[in-house]
């Protein structure tokens, strides 16, 4: 890092851990974590910006998604996560404007993707995994600041004669919040659409009482009760906890013990990046890439004790962590991969036999962190703008939870030879474990038009070859063993040709059918908004706002509506 | 009209009639309407086109926005619509690919928003009036023709080994399908995803057996016997109706007679048009508008028998019906206004009692057309890129339906004064009859944080004055007589100094909180896509495939994936 390598250039690492951390001290005392935000202006992850006033970058969230994912993992015995900052009068600034002003349209979009994913993870484990986030503003919460604080469950402000929230990209800058702000606005924080219209167009915000008012936060106290009264709430969320599970007392008496993620190993080739269960190698002549998942082996152990002495190591956890950090890979470092060709080896028994573990043990908090997981991996999937082709062919094992991402895939070619064992498989995990933004598991998604076959195939959990496979609808093509090699190629040929904006344009559209969440309008209307914008004159032009912001030059419209 | 108009220069006229219609028939016979395509290649909105092949411009679909708004009132005996062609071996080849690649990115915005719209309203028709819509394509059907089909209830395609169905636009064009074709795909017809993405990629598209296994049509025939099998299909529908309909067969045996949608009289100034009841007034240097609606007269009939008789010139037909041909002006011909205060002048207890009149009769056919058209002209103000303000002054009468402004604004102010009566009211049509395009209530969208406020607000249906308005959260700000003048005079000039990008943005963002609809999702979604690829270098750069389609040069994309 340090601020001397050119944007464009950078080869992102999405690996950290709190002992590398820059810009946020992650401290735990009991059930109480404290995750502080204190930005080093100096330390950015491209030239050309200071980050003051605590304010983003790219590189500042990436600790953030790592040290929420580490207290997932490490710290199940946290109940509530503070998030503050240890700047004075600052809460956070938002996403750094030079950064965004000098970076590219695409730099840009993965940006607010990435920093959207680490928000709706955030929101995830308040769901699933029952911790409480308290954003703690002691100082102005602005832009993503605020954006930050609205993706925590609680919002308290300060009430220093100073201190106020705001969204001022509308007014200062000419683009969207692009964190989600304007969804949580009317959608999380169900704020009256003509207020969330007034605080969207109010550049200095409001301070605690009108906020409170409005929906915006939850509480505001003076400077020197602040402390005091965040301590108040988080004892009374604590006591709340042990006298909601009065009955089962044993979970807040001993505390489970978490297990620590270790850095994951991957080396780099000329074309590509192995790790110990994903291959990642690239044509970028061709433009694609064969991602191949290799399938867990024999007798992993079956029961929680085995697999917390087993820790980072276990199957389903380091597979779906590598799988994770080569999907980001993929998306920050190589944006000439327009397509990728989803690939498994190995048994199918054997990752029928981690499922079986999975689906036995799924009340046992680290099976469920373990399976959560899988489900934001298979979620940062879907999300990604990419082409995604399944290739089933001999020795894969796309089953269970690796049949997911022949799920997750635009489509999907399976080997159909008599003479070679190919086969897929399902199991219970496939009717509920792995839910995407929608809600939706990616079976319902399929079959929309006839929900009992959903329940049909579920009930049916055998091994289908190709035939089978394509009888039940679960596979697009299945070329026999003379087409194979040939409809592959060309299908990856006529793909990569394509224009990679509509293909972006098409999948977003395509991926989500069915209802709508908080999260798909994130991350398909707001972000589309977003992006448009991102690309007008108004924004981005010499005149543009974007472009302007902080220069003794005024930002010049064109003011025609579209 | 004709073909030597500058595009930017050109002032769109949206007002049609069936004896000037260019590019479309439309013929009742009984209780079957066929409208039939044939478009006139020379007769275009602008120069530097022609529309062959049963291309379109937004000539072309103003007819056919006529032709299904005339049926529902003009026609109430049809129970079958019947989409077809003229032309042979040629349903529809889509928007006109010329006209796109010379419009203005705004021009080519506003057409694909209207276009989508038009077909919303033959869904809104077959929902909520019981028209049944037939796509009988005797030839094929691309692009904007395939879009214009599933729009429809029914698509037959004639099997003469050639006609096909298709979404050329991501391989030919470098574009999304701009009407809803991705979103019907896979929420209307429920195509599952992998045969979407194929179909959606393949520009030859799909012929009658494959297209129908996909679930894209409904049935094939061979030429010889096309005809025939669209005429039996007719004949099972009309018996059907007639055999569900038994109970009641009064409605079948005397089909009620249309009233006639007369030519709306509206006179242009230097500054704004005026119709008899809206009054539109330009500021042209502020970039704003005031639009003010004139409430009905007094003592208006309150029976359907003389609602009949009175017919296109009842207040709530003819208002609402200037309200939507001044909104369309203000969207396609004053691009550069962007904001648009929203006034009324009247009678709140006249409101009320057109409002009474049509909650009485609202199963007769008439009121119930008169009512949903005015539905229609509220959603086609939520989906206009302009801020609105309603402005409650002395004299107003935002009431009942004439609320819905209001709840439809963006914000609103109400004069606080003692000395001077300025009243709002609700009344039982602010509780179901004019549905967002997501299906709720303006008042369910609003109150979305407490669902029981609805509730209570429209159990006390009494007048409200600005204090007691603003106490049931129905009004965003109340300045006193002293303040008033200036801060609207402030808000307008904040407003319309905002970048109007990051408004539309904004606004789409804000104005759908809750749940999505298949509308919602073509309207957010599917558009802001499109609206973001209709800006990228790789369709409309120099080498992008729109800029190149039908010239012998390749259209050259930079592979970067966004």
């Amino acid at each position: 890092m340090g601020g001397n390598v050119k944007k464009e250039d950078l080869m992102i690492n999405f690996q950290t851990s709190p002992a590398e951390y820059n810009h946020w001290r992650l401290s735990v005392e009991g059930c109480v974590a404290t995750l502080s935000m204190d930005v080093q202006e100096d330390v950015t992850l491209a030239e050309g910006y200071k980050l003051k006033l605590n304010s983003y970058d790219l590189g500042v969230d990436i600790e953030l998604a790592d040290a929420v994912q580490r207290l997932r993992f490490e710290h199940p015995e946290v109940k509530v996560v503070i998030l503050t900052s240890l700047k004075p009068r600052i809460f956070c600034a938002g996403a750094n404007i030079y950064m965004l002003g000098t970076s590219s349209h695409a730099f840009k979009v993965n940006f607010c993707k990435f920093t959207n994913e680490t928000r709706c993870a955030i929101e995830d484990d308040s769901r699933h995994s029952g911790r409480r986030y308290i954003a703690a503003l002691n100082g102005t919460a602005s832009g993503g600041g605020y954006e930050l604080a609205i993706a925590c469950d609680e919002i308290y402000l300060v009430d220093d004669g100073n201190s106020a929230i705001s969204l001022p990209e509308v007014p200062l800058l000419g683009v969207l919040p692009g964190t989600g702000g304007l969804t949580r606005l009317v959608d999380k924080r169900r704020v009256r659409r003509d207020r969330a219209d007034v605080f969207s167009t109010l550049a200095e915000g409001l301070k605690g009482k009108r906020a409170q008012e409005w929906g915006l936060i939850d509480g505001f106290f003076p400077t020197s009760k602040f402390q005091e009264a965040i301590d108040a709430r988080v004892r009374e969320i604590i006591d709340g906890d042990i006298t909601q599970t009065a009955s089962g007392v044993t979970q807040t008496v001993s505390l489970p013990s978490g297990i620590k993620l270790n850095p994951l190993e991957v080396s780099t080739t000329p074309d590509g990046l192995e790790y110990k269960y994903i291959s990642l190698k690239l044509d970028r002549e061709q433009r694609y890439a064969d991602l191949t998942v290799l399938g867990p082996d024999a007798d992993l152990p079956t029961t929680p004790d085995e697999i917390q002495k087993l820790g980072a190591s276990y199957w389903p956890l380091q597979a779906y962590r590598e799988l994770d950090n080569a999907l980001l890979h993929l998306r920050v470092n190589e944006p000439e991969i327009g397509l990728v060709c989803l690939r498994t080896k190995g048994s199918i028994n054997d990752v029928l036999a981690v499922d079986n573990t999975l689906a036995t043990n799924k009340d046992h908090w680290l099976i469920r962190e373990i399976t959560l997981n899988m489900a934001r991996v298979l979620r940062r999937l879907d999300l990604t703008a990419k082409s995604f082709f399944a290739i089933v062919a001999a020795g894969s094992c796309f089953a269970g939870n690796l049949l997911e991402l022949l799920l997750a895939s635009d489509r999907s070619y399976m080997l159909n030879d008599p003479d070679v064992e190919v086969e897929i498989a399902l199991d219970e995990l496939n009717g509920g474990a792995f839910r995407m933004s929608n809600r939706l598991t990616r079976l319902q998604s399929r079959f929309l038009r006839d929900a009992d076959t959903v329940a049909e195939i579920l009930a049916n959990q055998g091994l289908l070859d190709a035939e089978a496979a394509e009888a039940a609808g679960l596979i697009t093509f299945v070329p026999d063993e003379l087409d194979w090699e040939d409809e592959i190629r060309v299908a990856i040929e006529e793909r990569t040709s394509l224009s990679p904006d509509a293909l972006t344009g098409m999948e977003a559209s395509l991926r989500f059918a069915g209802p709508e969440t908080m999260d798909t309008k994130i991350y398909g209307r707001l972000t589309a908004w977003q992006n448009w914008i991102f690309q007008r004159p108004n924004a981005v032009g010499p005149a543009g706002a974007l472009t302007n912001y902080g220069k003794p030059t005024q930002s010049k419209f064109d003011f025609k509506r579209t």
